[in-house]
């Protein structure tokens, strides 16, 4: 019955997420938010993607086609610290996503670090509408993980009431550091 | 957008409780989860209340007369600890609820404390039958509320994840030492 963090980000985009939204994949990877944010936004909104790595970019590429989303995703080969150079009015922004650690079933090697992933969040942060999140789902199991959990955590836990919620979700009973949900909510 | 703590447990409440279904009320204080209860389980359903305080289940009892709940209602002036006295069969309860700390606007000197509460829960968990939660409303803004807590918290992370998913759920930026939810579930 109780749902897993990627399950409970997935149902919040659902509630936070409109046709014709702009929307931000910080972490495209795999493409499986890009995919979910193009159907939510539908043909008239807008899914910002960046990543990286050219294999990430390349296959949710192909997905996007293969789905008919072509016309509303634009995907950049670059670190998602880059968000801040976007033209991108403040408040216009539904919702931002985050994975952090490594490209699952690609290079484990290469990971996303704390000073990137620290300046894309507050470079976010001020592109959220009143009720846009910011969904962070962070995996910390692999080397530097611990740093870069630490490191948002302290962001977002002193970010100021009036203004935000920060919900933390996530199953605290699991062996091999389960991953867990930070969702920033812009009041 | 994003739910406090306190209407994210009546939400798992909600999905979790049937009519006809046992229920225990761990700490009634003024009674808000016990009518809940009450109302979820039905005239054909069981709430078992436990409380230390007269002046909560004399209130209590008053509300529960009043709303027509009298039939399903049992409340028993005694610590949550004599959980573990009740003639009920293991797997028969699909919620126990508590809410730690003080009883609002009670005498804030009266507080659940650890002892108490980890023997509590441990004779609950074998109550909870599949699919069945405990939930654990954790305010410990009081003296000994972050030892409470603590303890509270050393038990449920051990939990095997085999037999049950532990969540926590709460808001992270806010002043004041904001209540959390803790949710065991029975696999």
């Amino acid at each position: 019955m109780l749902e897993t963090a990627l399950h409970y980000s997935h149902y919040l985009l659902d509630k936070a997420v409109k046709t014709g939204d702009i929307t931000i994949d910080a972490t495209v990877g795999n493409g499986h938010d890009t995919l979910k944010l193009a159907h939510l936004v539908g043909s008239t909104g807008r899914v910002i993607g960046f990543d990286i790595q050219e294999q990430a970019i390349q296959t949710t590429l192909e997905k996007v086609i293969a789905d008919g989303f072509k016309s509303q995703v634009d995907l950049h080969l670059s670190g998602h610290e880059e968000i801040g150079s976007l033209s991108l009015e403040d408040e216009s922004v539904s919702a931002v996503v985050f994975n952090l650690g490594y490209l699952p079933r690609g290079d484990k090697s290469i990971v996303t670090t704390p000073a990137t992933t620290l300046e894309a969040i507050q470079h976010s942060l001020p592109l959220l509408k009143k009720d846009g999140v910011l969904l962070i789902m962070v995996y910390y199991g692999h080397e530097g993980g611990r740093n870069e959990k630490d490191a948002v955590l302290s962001l977002v836990e002193t970010l100021p009431q009036k203004d935000y919620n920060v919900l933390r979700y996530g199953f605290i009973n699991q062996v091999n550091s389960p991953p867990f949900l930070l969702a920033v909510e812009k009041k």
